[in-house]
């Protein structure tokens, strides 16, 4: 494979699905942190020759630049076990991929965010009024996932799969936002299977 | 292939991505609607049968349901042209469809509900706090595609694929959102190119 460059903050939780799934695989990733709270993502060089989006992650293949976290790992993990070849579960897997970035990302990682690394007194009007509905589908989000969970050791089949690292990411960390995983032991149980996977290596 | 049902509300795109993905390939597909302006996706029944998230479109195959849009459209697709076979074009084709789900969906195709279907007037004080920065990062979606297919007909590679049916779909009905697609010259005629693939339906 040609040389694999990370473009990233190691406190995104998008980034780090990357570095999990390389690890996993055993895959050499290098790594090139960027600051977005300092704009550092938004820079006339990074537009034009990272990612016309603006943000990170962007997994770097050679000379081209794959933007969306689990868009870059599903390139990773490409003939590998963690995508699953039965075509059921390989669509189901996906299945899952696009609900957390739909609903799992933007409730659970913007609390993350706002809370934890803005800070509640630095939020704006516009934010504030989100905090509530918010927390109402980040809380139901991981409920969704504990009784998904209830007599399945992952999230598709019967084995690892990128469902599980892309779920992984910011619910490990989801205490930051102020969610209480303790209330999900099924959740719990299995955020222990993923940290004890061979490989396996931690955020930051 | 098992039988086909899809459980939709028409005015969806997100259902309608599904419907156009089958009829390009001319995959035969029973339709069930549901109106999820009185709450007929989230029914006791609905919730244990057909998804525990409580959303549609659900693509059911056979006794087995799958959620998600973009999921539901790679179950179809998988092994056919709209799915480019090279490892790049493939995880290029989900990175578009990741980001639609992601940056264009949450702005283009919620504005076209808020606005066309449930109408400025109702709007509570939260969604109206939203209106400005929804409509920025709506425009700057639209501006991102613009640029994207200057000097391209399709999104990923030179064949029609997923990331197109997934992204035209809000995108062709985004001036119900208050957005001018006359402002985007590239994206109208791309617009056009969709249209006109031979199988192409209409939404509705």
């Amino acid at each position: 494979m040609e040389k694999l460059t990370l473009h990233e903050d190691v406190r995104s939780g998008n980034c780090y699905k990357i570095r999990l799934t390389a690890a996993l695989l055993g895959l050499p990733l290098e790594r090139r942190n960027y600051d977005i709270m300092v704009g550092e993502t938004r820079t006339p060089q990074f537009l034009a020759e990272v990612n016309a989006n603006g943000r990170i992650p962007v997994l770097q293949v050679g000379s081209r630049f794959l933007p969306e976290s689990n868009a870059a790992c599903w390139y990773l993990a490409e003939g590998s076990a963690l995508i699953p070849s039965d075509r059921w579960d390989q669509a189901d897997m996906l299945r899952w991929m696009f609900w957390e970035q739909y609903n799992h990302e933007p409730t659970i990682a913007t609390l993350r965010f706002w809370l934890y690394f803005i800070g509640e007194a630095n939020l704006n009007e516009v934010q504030l009024a989100q905090l509530p509905g918010k927390r109402a589908t980040g809380e139901a989000a991981l409920a969704l996932m504990d009784e998904h969970l209830d007599g399945r050791e992952w999230f598709v089949g019967s084995a690892v799969s990128l469902a599980d690292i892309a779920l992984y990411a910011y619910t490990h960390v989801s205490e930051a936002g102020g969610f209480r995983l303790r209330d999900f032991g099924h959740v719990c149980a299995w955020l222990k299977r993923v940290a004890a996977l061979p490989g396996y290596v931690a955020m930051g």
